[in-house]
């Protein structure tokens, strides 16, 4: 059997390799204040990008001389490097190949100290192109103008290539439509109006200054690598941010109707923004009642129906149920569509978006029917948790603090810092999630499909093993959160850890106080109901982590230090529940 | 963190490292007929396994004698090489770690020029000295007794440590409550009764000669990397293949109504023969519309409710309903069990079993819904193929032809021999079946997920776009079989390629005389009912395979030397249909 390839391949683009790029010229312009510090924009390269007459090189030219930054323009560099005008590298070799040598030189430029470099139209719009702008730590600013002010600006060059013998209107409308949803990958965008260069100018610095990238994780998972962003506004820019890693820009977003009527417009706008269309928007009933079966064949059937094929993103907007069922539809739709997580509250953007973990519920017992299908990005956009029910914060709180516990240095902080989290305050909580994350996702780096005998995964099921079995005892009904549950089986763990002689006889107060601070129950005392020792231990030997009937723990022995294990004697624990008020 | 492993370190057993193992006797007996050629079963080590008292080494001595062949007791060696009895190995080091060097030892024996080595009892029982004894070639043979057979014999050897103080009856029974499972994967069983010794190992010797392993394909998928075992009664033996893959002796099988009535009786007593206990046999409709939803909900709620368990695989016996279902529910129940595929279908054995698709229908479309998910085995018996009706046998010949057409030899073949497979050979059958898979695997290999542009598994659909477009014209009822579609469809892929020029003009004469030849339809004249060209065309438009409404056809320069491509006139496609005497 042959297979046969159907590319070509090129002729070599003549001086491109061989010609040096020219010197930067001098680096501090004459404009520049001698003694001013450097503006904070001057650290990293600037590329600005835009239509034609968006004024790229008219902003550029003052923006480098008040960064005190060489400005370059690309076109001219590729023209020297290739040693003939561009209109002629089209014409001779065509545009694949006239792009392929542009991203090299926009590359080799930011590979040097900073500068600020204005691209020619079609660069930006070029993925790959992108993506080495991207990777070379340079910022994107998009100079935005409305057609009625681009159509005044190219008024009089009318002989130039791209608008010889055409409607002006027509050649920028056609332009826009194909490239403003790339240009909307840019890092920072700026309406340019009829104002004087020099305003805008000011503005483009103004824009620069008040920019900050999301925070970005690795999850080191090999080919099914990604990475988290963590940050505020990241729904707003959702095209933009999950554009480079969509098969084609189409998806279907799946959301609840709670989220919905809080987020999905903001999602809608900042998809649209860069030209990425939803071929449906599904929306399930708020609750865990929607990992049902049903549930999930009527989102697939959605889903397809409305035309999702193989090259179709799937998009979960919402809290746990929703990652879970949308994830696992794109685990199985097709055979597996490409998965993009915007967790919706603490809980999903701490916890259950990393890790792969999807699924849907029997009646026989939770989480039963799944699979291990990785995002292929998150967005967890810390802005969105302000729209959070204090108590859900709370809740989802209690896995930062677990956490903390099994990673030591985030318990320090969540003792010292983490009230301000559930306080709302953004930082503390950008903090709690990247933390939570980052320690989340070694763990499920080091055993993605929770195959350790010892360790590993099953590590971060602390608190777990008590929490599981008083959230069955409650019911799911919203009498006892998830997190809630935990919070009290984090009080637990460490207090059996310490009746065993594991860590310290302090621990088990300073993690009891810690939780109660910041509201949450730590122990048995603070649920207000009675519970059977009996029916608890009941609950913990049938845990899908039991292993033939003996209970497993995740114990401490300090922050940072922990341990799974089957070799705790039931009568310990009988006599912890007892001692915490439990009947028998 | 700190992840602590339980496990401890044990001291290293003193000699065994050290000393060499002593050289093997002579390696012809005095007993063997000087002048007769090599008995065949000396080419490989024989491997004695069994009870105490069963005969291991007074048969193995006389077994060695016959074919010219060293005789050594492991036991022996095993202290020579500790330089302490057995016993004491045991008492000063464990079980664990005797076995361990019982497993050095014995693989370092059969490293070594063929012999007949008699295993101490509990040798065999060791998973790793199992995988280590098949890994070296060597042939294991059970010699199997009664309990009162063992009784007879073991009398008078109450003084021996495993005897002392105790009831040999009782002794026995647990040893071989723990030890028959694992005997049973001995490739080679023979029978032992109270006759003579020599009647045995003539006995043993015949259950040689008879004896012939399974062909056995690796398919390289890196750490999805499997085998596909292809051979007559591999059902009856299908505990013994199996078990070592699975994770614990539990499986779930899924069948359908026509094969559990066939084969289940002969499944389950060789499941039983190797200690594995089915948690749950799961019977459903025969026919494609078990692929259902429905279906798939009741599949995982029985496995799960009967208390499959991560541990627990999932054993899909039949055609390429019962494996697209149930390999979609082990991929899904507990995100995802170890699968285990027996095809007994040719059409399965050849097709469907290979490459790890799995799914379901919606009502808008087929396969729709599912995972990639890969088996941990195949076992392919061309002894089932017996029992199919041959208008079935003949339809999955089809695939086995457009295998031939894609590797180029197994073409040849097919001219030459395929009629006798069709016409049930095992023989032929078993070359069938084996090249097919060793076609498929490789493509499967080089583009497990179907993404590679060109070419890669898309080659796999050849006579598919117009075999899909056929099919669903007549309804998926049993008018027309998928092989019957893919037979004309092969046809027309030739007629195609050659009104193009890409093949011979004699390529599709001798592709529809091979076809008709074994009884398929081979043109759409054949099918006996009128097509409409636009509505096939319709059909072929919608393919999944097609991209942005381009037909895409797979088509051919030679058998061999095959090409994917959308580059083809729907005018030349609509001429071929209507010279076919499709209407319009």
């Amino acid at each position: 059997m042959r297979i046969v390839s159907r590319n070509t391949v090129l002729p070599a683009w003549p001086l491109l390799d061989a010609s040096p790029i020219p010197a930067p010229p001098a680096p501090f312009g004459a404009e520049a204040a001698p003694h001013a510090p450097p503006h904070p924009a001057a650290a990293r390269s600037i590329v600005l990008v835009g239509m034609p007459g968006a004024g790229k090189s008219s902003i550029g030219r003052r923006l480098a001389t008040k960064l005190g930054l060489p400005f370059i323009d690309a076109d001219t560099e590729i023209e020297a490097a290739a040693g003939l005008p561009i209109t002629e590298i089209f014409t001779r070799y065509g545009e694949p190949h006239f792009r392929d040598g542009e991203r090299r030189v926009i590359a080799r430029l930011l590979a040097g100290p900073p500068l600020v470099l204005a691209t020619g139209g079609g660069a930006f719009s070029d993925a790959r192109t992108r993506a080495a702008v991207a990777a070379s730590g340079a910022v994107a600013v998009w100079l935005r103008c409305s057609l009625p002010t681009l159509l005044r600006r190219v008024a009089g060059r009318e002989h130039r290539p791209l608008f010889l013998n055409k409607d002006p209107r027509e050649v920028l409308e056609r332009l826009m439509t194909a490239r403003h949803p790339t240009f909307a990958e840019a890092p920072v965008i700026v309406d340019c109006t009829d104002e004087p260069p020099e305003t805008t100018t000011r503005r483009v610095m103004e824009a620069l200054a008040a920019h900050r990238d999301p925070s970005r994780l690795p999850v080191r998972l090999g080919d099914r690598a990604y990475d988290i962003l963590v940050g505020e506004g990241l729904v707003a820019r959702a095209g933009a941010l999950i554009a480079p890693v969509l098969p084609a820009r189409r998806v279907v977003v799946i959301t609840d109707e709670n989220v919905a009527a809080l987020h999905l417009p903001t999602l809608t706008a900042g998809l649209a923004e860069a030209g990425i269309t939803i071929v449906s928007a599904i929306t399930v009933p708020p609750g865990e009642a929607s990992k049902s079966f049903a549930q999930f064949q009527s989102v697939l059937e959605a889903a397809l129906a409305a035309g999702a094929d193989r090259r179709t993103a799937v998009v979960a907007l919402g809290g746990g149920v929703v990652g879970d069922l949308a994830g696992f539809a794109a685990a199985v739709a097709l055979r597996g569509l490409t998965f993009i997580q915007i967790p919706t509250t603490l809980l999903a953007q701490v916890d259950s978006s990393v890790g792969g973990k999807t699924g849907i519920n029997l009646s026989l017992g939770k989480n039963l029917v799944g699979a291990f299908h990785q995002p292929r990005l998150v967005l967890a956009d810390t802005g969105v948790l302000g729209t959070l029910p204090p108590r859900e914060l709370r809740a989802g709180y209690a896995e930062v603090a677990k956490h903390g516990l099994l990673q030591g240095e985030l318990w320090n902080w969540c003792e010292a810092e983490g009230a301000r989290a559930v306080a709302g305050d953004p930082a503390a909580l950008a903090h709690a999630v990247m933390e939570s994350c980052r320690l989340k996702s070694a763990v499920v780096a080091a055993d993605e499909r929770e195959e350790s005998e010892e360790g590993g995964r099953a590590l971060l099921n602390l608190g777990h093993t008590f929490g599981h079995a008083l959230e069955a005892e409650c019911g799911y009904g919203g009498e006892l959160l998830h997190g809630e549950g935990v919070a009290v089986g984090l009080g637990l763990a460490a207090a059996l850890s310490a009746r065993l002689g594991h860590c310290s006889q302090e621990l088990p107060g300073r993690v009891i106080s810690h939780l109660q601070e910041v509201g949450l129950p730590a122990r048995i005392g603070d649920l207000g109901r009675k519970f059977s020792a009996e029916a608890l231990m009941g609950r913990m030997r049938k845990d899908k982590k039991a292993r033939e009937g003996a209970m497993r723990f995740i114990l401490l022995r300090a922050p940072g230090d922990c341990f799974t294990t089957s070799d705790v004697a039931p009568l310990a624990v009988q006599t912890l529940l007892r001692d915490e008020g439990c009947g028998e």
